[in-house]
Parts: structure tokens; C-alpha cells; sequence
């Protein structure tokens, strides 16, 4: 199947779901949330990974699932801890309904993604649950990671990175490896797809980082700026307070950290700053990097490079690159 | 084992778990409540329902740790929602920490204990794990019934005791029920053994109901009356409300959902109102109802009376009770 018939077949399935009925106050905002879209990334992922040894994808379908299910689960309550109004251009949970219900729905959707691993088959269910609550736990640990650089003062590029691996990549390396192990693959492809997923997970992390300070705004999606506006430590940031020479490190305090008087001359003077010290070509350098990496474990699965081409594809088309 | 034994047994246990280490914020707030302590009675009922069947309790060890690690999950959680500063007498995760580590802490709580339960004996794996999910799910069914609970107007009796059936009472016959399928015990005795334990959860909270009312004061280790000057719906209060004449309830109206004047005159004029109600020898009826009910499930196991002695014995010593 290629992209967009997986892609239906998943829409299909989630919308088949069901979390439970009573009270409406537990089960509405999971509805509501899931209902939200999103590009299903993930399950694609599941999918795409069982889909290079079978081409019986059923057995990968509720796994899929249960990998977007723990996924909004973290975004509904990563919302709560971030106090974002909004998710998806529409009001989030907490903010709909209340805190409260937001943590408890949240709760009740690792639940129901815990479930939908159950049908596994036996031999593989206790050491793909293992790996599934590692990944959730990693995902945990990379966004206290997160609240945690918010008021720390000394924030390295490689804890940065490890951060992000966490928070995000690693989900997308499991949602691959799942796929993988219940599509028939080897303990060591799956192990590769891993890394791939993993690797792609980072770039794409990078390339947010980057978009939000050079991206175009009318398909960037978010307010352009908005990193260096909330003083968030990105790679961009810890780069330059890494590389700037005194001079410079003044410049950057003088923005940083501070009252904003003027929003749009604030990003202007930081990313003045970042065209100084050539951060931007040193952040795509680690985006490829990245991405490079990811395709070398990617060759080395062991199936046809041409039953590859939908992952491949779905890389390129993650990190919007034409090769 | 004797229950102090067993209650050693699972102590020395619950001090080796290892939750994590990095970030600290996520991990050390996790060993905090879980040290906080508590009566283990969820544990100690997953290694009485195993000890009915056999004397090799490692099997039910690990399993027993999950649901002290869940129940414990839930307490965080339900902590933030209820705004509750103390917790055993010291001060709660979100107090203590703030708001978002007790969320998360709470989330990687709940993955830590489905981990605790992924080494079943594989022909219980799935089912186990089917069966500790849907409890879960009640869990949180329940703790929204309560919240929702306390801004309705309309709450029936049925309706009340189904809440805290969901909310306290399913996880004690779900320890049960668990260890006794560790132990080796069959489908059926597992079922009656869940019933036992549910019975006994609905029991005890309407004791806990009753004893806010009129419990020693020395000895109950909250505040005699709380419920009352919260206008908690409680077992008490829907019945006086249920049976009130008109005389009556207007006279419950003048305290409940009222600003409070003096908190010991509204407690003593609605304990009054209960008196002539009625409501204690009734509240104590429900709570022997459910308490017999529950006995009769524990006679129908199919294992000799000596052997369920020590889990008598346990739900006699929670309710209080001689025999």
C-alpha cells in the first residue's frame, strides 16, 4: 500500500475507536483530542515497519494505534504543563474543559494505549510492552528535560540534543522497530529501523528549530520568531552562546532573558546575530548529519531497496527534501 | 506467612524498587510518596490471594508491587485535582514539587507499574493485563464521578455507592483477584475473590463515611465532621436527603451549601438531623450488607476455610470488626 492508502486506512481505524462512554467528562475530551488530527505520523510508522516484511498489515493495525493514542496522550498533557491555549489551532483540552479533566483523560489514554498492545502476538508481547513502556517513561524524562532547561542557566548542545531525542525521537524509533518486530523482521532490522526513526526524529526536531527563525511564514505554521521571542534554548541559541565572542554574548544578553520592548526588532537583533556566527548552515549541517545517519541504518535492513521506497519517502518528505 | 510476615515481605520489596534516576525532578518525587507509607493493603491482598493456593509467593511479588505503584499513581494524581496539601501528614507531590512534576511523576508512575507486572507466567500475561487496564480505566471513571459528583445537584444513592465502587473498591478485588490467578487459582475463585474484595472496598468507605460523622476523634486521624463541612455527598447525606420531610430538609438546606458560620454548630445540627433520621444504624446496616455479601463470596472459594484465614482476618481488622 502506498502513503495515502495507509494513511486512509489509519483515519479509518481511529475513527472506529472507542475509549469508553461514561462519565462524558473522562471520555469526551480523548474524543476531542483525537478528533483534532494531526498527520499520524507514527502509526504511518508502525505500518511502514511491518509493511517491509508483509504485506498483511492487520496484525500491526491496533499497535499502530496504540502508538497515537500514547501520542496525543503526551501532547494533552504536555499542553497542561506548557499552559497552551491552543493545540491545533483549536483550544486544548485543559482550556476546553478544565486541568483536572485534562490530567484524568490523559491517564485514561495511556491506559486504552496499553490495551490496544494486548492482541500482539505472545512471543513478542512481554518484550514489545517492555519497549513501549521504556519509550513512554524516555518520553517522560525528555520533557521534564525540557521544563527543566526553562530556568536553567547552563544548557549544553549535547544535553539539548539528548533532550530532544527523548521527548520526541524516540517514539518515532519505536513506533518503526514495533512495526518491524510484528511485520516478521529480525531483532537487528528492527534494531536499525529504530535508529533510523530515531535519527529522523532529531532532524526534524533541528529543522523545527531552524524554520521557526529562517522558516517562511506562510507555511511555517507557527508565528516565525516565536523561539527566540520565549527565549527558548534551541539548538540555534545554544550555538550561538557557544561560538559568540564577547562582544557578541553582550549583544545576545542584551535580548535574551530580558523585557521584550519590541518583538520584531528582538528577532532581528538575535538572528542578525545567528547570520554572524553562520549558525544557520551549522544547524543544517547537523540536520544532515542526522538525517544521513538515519538513512545508513536504514540501508542496512535487510529486505529490497524498493520495498524501502515508502519509508525513504516519508523521510525526505518529513525534512521537506527532494533527495 | 502470617500477615506481618507478608507485610515485611512487601516493605523490604517496595525499598529495593528502582523507578529511575535522571531527570531528578521526575524520579525523586516517585521514591517520596512511595515512602510516605501507607497500610499496603493492596499488596498484602495480591499475596494472600496467591497464599491461598500456594507458599511459593515470588510469582505474586512483582505483580502485588504494581498495584501499590498504580493505587499510589492515583493518589498523586488525584492530590493536583483535589487540591490536597497533606498526604499521610506531610506535604503532598504538588505542594512540595509543584503542579506539572506531580503530573508527570504520576505518568511515569503508571508506566513503572504496568512494567512491574510484564513477568506473569505468559498464559496470564494478555489477560491479567486486560484485566489490570479496565481496572485502571474504572479507577479514573470513578475519580470523575466523584469531581463530577460535587457540583451536581441530583445524586442518587446508586449512583454514589457505583462511584465508590469504581473509585476505591475495584482495585482491592482486582489485587485479589490477580494474586489468586498467580497462585494458581481458577477462573471461578478468582471471580468470587474479586467480589470479596469489592465488597469489602464498598464496606470500608462507608465506614470511612460514617466515622467523618461519628468516629473518634482520637482515633480516625482526620477531622471528625470534615465531610460535613465540605457538604460532601456522602452515603449520610443522600440518605438524610432521600429521607427528609419537608421540615428536615429545609433545616439540611440551612447548613448544606451554605457559608459557614460555625463549624461546630453545623456539624452538630446535621449530626442531629441524622439522628433523628435514623442514618447511622442504617449506614451501619449498608456497610454489614455489603461486609456479608462479601463473606459469602470468600465462603464459596474452593480451598479450606484454615487457609483463608489470614485474609478474614484482614478484612475483619480493616472494618474493625470481631468477627
Amino acid at each position: 500500500m502506498d502513503l495515502t492508502a495507509l494513511s486512509n486506512k489509519l483515519t479509518a481505524a481511529l475513527a472506529e475507536l472507542h475509549y469508553g462512554d461514561q462519565p462524558t467528562a473522562l471520555y469526551e475530551p480523548i474524543r476531542y483530542i483525537m478528533a483534532l488530527g494531526g498527520k499520524r505520523i507514527r502509526p504511518l510508522l508502525t505500518l511502514l515497519g511491518a509493511q517491509l516484511y508483509t504485506d498483511a498489515l492487520d496484525v500491526a493495525l491496533k499497535p499502530a494505534l496504540a502508538v497515537e493514542v500514547f501520542h496525543n496522550f503526551t501532547l494533552l498533557h504536555d499542553d497542561i504543563m506548557d499552559q497552551a491555549p491552543l493545540r491545533r489551532g483549536q483550544p486544548t483540552v485543559h482550556e476546553k474543559w478544565n486541568p483536572n479533566v485534562a490530567i484524568l483523560s490523559g491517564d485514561v489514554m495511556l491506559v486504552r494505549a496499553y490495551e490496544l498492545l494486548f492482541d500482539m502476538p505472545p512471543a513478542l508481547l512481554a518484550p514489545m510492552l517492555r519497549r513501549f513502556s521504556q519509550t513512554a517513561a524516555e518520553v517522560c524524562e525528555g520533557q521534564q528535560w525540557d521544563m527543566n532547561f526553562e530556568t536553567e542557566t547552563e544548557v549544553s548542545i549535547d544535553q539539548y540534543i539528548d533532550m530532544i531525542r527523548l521527548k520526541t525521537a524516540v517514539l518515532l524509533g519505536f513506533a518503526l522497530e514495533l512495526g518491524a518486530r510484528l511485520g516478521g523482521g529480525s531483532e537487528a532490522d528492527a534494531e536499525h529501523l529504530r535508529l533510523f526513526g530515531e535519527g529522523i526524529g532529531v532532524a526534524f526536531q533541528l529543522r523545527d528549530d531552524l524554520l521557526d527563525v529562517y522558516g517562511d511564514a506562510a507555511t511555517f505554521g507557527k508565528r516565525v520568531g516565536g523561539d527566540i521571542l520565549s527565549d527558548k534554548k534551541t539548538f540555534l541559541l545554544l550555538t550561538a552562546q557557544t561560538q559568540a565572542n564577547e562582544t557578541q554574548r553582550a549583544q545576545l544578553a542584551r535580548h535574551i532573558g530580558q523585557p521584550i520592548a519590541d518583538a520584531d526588532a528582538k528577532v532581528q537583533a538575535v538572528r542578525a546575530l545567528y547570520d554572524e556566527l553562520d549558525i544557520r548552515p551549522q544547524t543544517e549541517a547537523r540536520i544532515n548529519h542526522y538525517f544521513e545517519d538515519a538513512l545508513q541504518h536504514l540501508d542496512r535492513v535487510s529486505v529490497p531497496a524498493a520495498r524501502k521506497e515508502p519509508l525513504r519517502h516519508l523521510a525526505l518528505q518529513l525534512l521537506e527534501r527532494e533527495s
